[in-house]
């Protein structure tokens, strides 16, 4: 047998590794501020909410793990991953179980590994390595850790020590969730996120209906730009008194025009009627994103804008399984040109804040650093996705603070819908922050005064400044 | 008088040295597998072949040394390269090897001047670092070795350590080189590599007497689309009967695209009367990628594909000296857009493995590695030309394994001309694994057994299972 | 009190230090080579100039400084930046020196931050950390210095050990400062360079203006692009009397192309009259290169070239304050296929010489290394603005040197208006270039001699050669 191996000085670089546990140790056990993310609310509605079995709560919704192993020839049917069409897939979840231990070492040397090892072991005091030999042994010790109270959503929100936590909502969304626990005197601050993609985006999946369900939110049909104007601004207005402080945004590109309204309104009337080309849509969102920023200035909402990701690159898969199955693909995207008209308008706002993620490593020095070291209105969020990992966030300091400064960046958030995963996250974001600080200090660029201020920020002050959290 | 400088610890980190050594050790003699390169099969199929004097070895036939040297002013006249028009050039072998040791402290700090010390000291003895006043005498040295029988090619492969190694050929080769080897009871294995670009690509230099050689090869004049595509799966069954694993496809970007057959056909009809456009042309190819991946799903050799040189950029040297020369310089690739409409139609095929190769480095992190985590049917080859170097393969490991975990690559190929090169080149890559792999085991990312299993696997598993060498 | 920290090993890898610091012990007393940079002229020509006070000195005219400050919501009024329609802005440079102050931690592991440090340390012997409560202290040391004789700017000159200063001058200037500084009897050697991007480029802002100005400088109005040719034949011929050895050409992107003379006094003629479209612009900067190459075969002047910046992006900023503001942002730059045409008429002239700079860190391997690794006139600058930094450097070293030899590059360049960060900006090269180095030797990639000729080469030799300073 081996034991899952998590040395407590793991991923400092030993040429820095006595400064970096020094930084570390000043910031490990500050509560966690999650900004962005994706879990969802039902968790925390339901004082009751169970995790499933072990492959429900690791393999079956995580499309970082099912990825992996599909790219190894493993079919997603065996994995348990449901179909669109409803057909059948695995329902034994042992035998999944068994097909993600046989085939665990592809995460040898991947962030996904690393947080699944520091899940078992810290969150379910599994000590064995996962293989094919140990599966259902830790499967047994898992499930019967998720069978006890302790182990119920809310309990692990406070032994995870979340500060603040906030969920990523559609524009139609009744927030019934978040009521519920603001109604139920649970203490955990869970907040909602304004996300309108689904409204915004002509060429969205199922345009007409969302829109439809727009208007019946508001209670009055959305027939026109002006009336689809009226339900955004109404519906940001009812986020804010449920809590929410930002809003989010995808798009392939982070194009922005400003269209008169009388442009506006024709491309919503031709989108009403389906005749959208996908110019209209890309000029549309483009404009959006404009009235966006405006409606920020206005009501104060922090905007978050992610972009660059091809969606659904496989088209087999996605007719089989759906949105979110690991078959997105990122683009190259330009931020220079792109962002030119939105900043020229709203960029030296002071009540504005716009915060930048890409999946292009390559603006970070050549775009988004010199942007948000510029504008007042800018900061750049933490390495996304792919790059939420040691080199991508090494590599993130390094092309980005040295003009940006840290100032200008936005801390850490954890992006993602395994509630379980979280402590993992911050935690490899802590000490990688740890470990550039430390590498700055060993090679002195900076004193240790500085160097305890600026871990102490990166870990927790950034992120809730950035996201005011008061 | 001046050492060679090898230390038997170089390139390692001095961080993590002990645990690279370690790593190393276990790798560093295990058989060479050379899935990719340019050796000339002559070589092999000529028990006697000898290798001439030591700047026909080392310096005549490799761009990667004298365009160094033409970039510092030096005339290729002067260093012996041949002209196209056959027009007098320098022939005096000694003189040549003298201007070569003079500048040879061009090659400081490359990858380069690593492999050139190595061959020297590893294969030839020789002691002495390389300059203008150690020059004749390591020529003699040098010479005096390469009369002797142990220094002819077979002598050599065996040496080495060569596991199998193949060629590239072009579709109209007769491989008779390959049959010669093979018919002559010599154990070493040399396997050709089927590369059609002569005759796939309608803007490539020749390309009609090119179709015209086809056709004579396979008995059938070349008049149609359809002969065209049945030349072609004809010699991919030549090739497997002849031991091929693979195939090997260049153009200028990874575009595809699917024309119907007699889109095809009317373009390759315009190509035959040599009307076919620049536009034409790309389309062709991007088609022809989707026909060779067809054919790759029914027949099984694995598809290579190397993209993103802009050949010959240097009009001068091409009209004077041709192909080949240094002169070829990367340009930026996409790939996510570009390789959609093939990996749509084939990526999920359990039959089709595609690798693919890249000049522009930016990719590998934002658009290859998370095609490869996710297809079932792509492994991202090693860094490739330019970046076959201590720093490139350090940048590949960061970059890409992270998000493609190793096992969605194809380990290392050495992908030369240059014989002498090989051990020296796949020693870089086993000592750059071994200082990557240690370099997450100090760093608590994986234990010692994972960094054992994955040294092996990038050393020599990976390659030979990604080119299917039973 | 908290003392500056700059320990005397500061920037070295822990692995290496004991050998970057032999390493930076050759180099750090040689003199300085100040190929391209912007000082002022006048400092030099008037020798009892005086700098002002602290902050005329380091904040007013800095960009570097003001637009970190800017991008956390402090407005440019507030710190002194004079306005384009030269309305009130805050005059007590106290007050300023104050903000600046306290707000200094912004600079936290910036170059920026580095430079101020150096410069107060050792210019100034500021011993203490700049903070609120030091700020008014250390303006008092500072402003007591710089009423003293010594830190006039001819005695710095001489401190600084600066063997050669160049600035750069518009085609149009009468070096009339430069002329003074000759006449002067004074030892410093001041050189100008020329620089022509205001008439060149139809696009520049007033440019018949400035052809006007051309014109009287060269006593014959310009009306055709024939005497365009002609004026600009003759002012090179002035800077080269006056002691320039380069010209200098910055452009959005290295677009070049080749038209023949009456296109070029088709597109003059319309730019004489205000008609020149955007295209038409780029067209003709685009063959103005072209000339400019062609004019540097013919009276050995070196070339440099300065892409990829989106000027005054900012355009409320613009229009309030002007330009280099801080509001300049990179973008994507392609060299492979527009320096093409240059190329392949100019770029193996053994009489001309091309130095190349960029904003796109993408491009140095995959396209400016090639380059300068074959063609025998092109050169690569060192890392430029947001990349003259520690990662900057050590960025450039990891992907440049493999592929193009450091004898391919072109040493170091301050490229500052702040003369009195000219010794940090050295000391940080001097600093990087060690530590790469060194990072070789103890790797075991090169003996102790040839890094000993490498760092003397990259602290010194290069830039000299380079730029033909005799």
């Amino acid at each position: 047998m081996s034991a899952i191996y998590l040395p407590e000085d793991r991923y400092f670089n030993p040429a820095c590794k006595e400064v970096a546990l020094h930084l570390y140790g000043q910031v490990k056990h500050l509560p966690l501020v999650c900004p962005h993310g994706h879990v969802d609310p039902r968790l925390f509605s339901d004082p009751n909410y169970q995790f499933g079995t072990p492959t429900e709560l690791f393999i079956i919704p995580d499309h970082y793990i099912f990825r992996m192993l599909y790219a190894q020839g493993i079919a997603l049917e065996d994995l348990g991953v449901p179909r669109a069409d409803g057909g059948p897939v695995e329902q034994d979840h042992r035998k999944i179980w068994q097909i993600f231990a046989d085939n665990f070492y592809l995460f040898r040397g991947t962030p996904t590994g690393s947080w699944l090892n520091y899940s078992f072991y810290n969150v379910f005091a599994v000590q064995e390595k996962l293989t094919g030999d140990s599966a259902q042994a830790i499967y047994d010790q898992i499930a019967d850790q998720l069978a006890r109270p302790s182990f119920r959503p809310r309990a692990l929100f406070d032994q995870f020590n979340v500060e603040v936590l906030t969920t990523t909502d559609a524009a139609t969304d009744s927030l019934e969730h978040h009521r519920a626990i603001q109604e139920s005197g649970w203490s955990g601050r869970i907040l909602p996120t304004f996300r309108p993609d689904a409204v915004v985006n002509l060429d969205a999946p199922g345009w007409r209906q969302n829109l439809q369900a727009l208007g019946e939110r508001v209670g009055k049909a959305i027939t026109s730009y002006k009336t689809f104007i009226e339900a955004l601004e109404n519906r940001r207005a009812f986020f804010r008194s449920m809590g929410a402080t930002a809003t989010d945004h995808a798009a392939l590109t982070p194009y922005t025009t400003e269209l008169n309204d009388q442009e506006a309104e024709t491309i919503f009337q031709r989108a009403l009627r389906g005749e959208a080309s996908p110019d209209d849509a890309a000029r549309f969102t483009g404009h959006m994103l404009m009235q966006m920023a405006r409606m920020s200035v206005e009501d104060g909402l922090v905007m978050q804008l992610h972009v660059g990701s091809f969606r659904n690159h496989n088209s087999q898969m996605f007719e089989r399984f759906g949105v979110d199955k690991g078959a997105d693909i990122p683009v190259q995207t330009e931020y220079t040109r792109n962002l030119l008209p939105l900043l020229n308008r709203y960029g030296t706002d002071p009540r504005f804040s716009l915060i930048l993620f890409t999946l292009d490593e390559t603006s970070y020095g050549r775009e988004l650093a010199p942007l948000a070291g510029h504008y007042p209105a800018v900061r750049l969020g933490p390495p996304w996705w792919f790059y939420d990992s040691l080199n991508g966030m090494a590599y993130f300091f390094d092309k980005v603070m040295e003009t940006a400064g840290i100032y200008n960046t936005a801390g850490f958030n954890d992006d993602t819908r395994a509630f379980m995963s979280i402590p993992a996250r911050h935690d490899v974001w802590r000490r990688a922050a740890a470990n550039w600080v430390a590498s700055l200090q060993v090679r002195g660029m900076i004193d240790m005064d500085d160097a305890e201020a600026m871990i102490h920020d990166l870990a927790y002050g950034l992120a809730k400044k950035a996201y005011k959290f008061a």
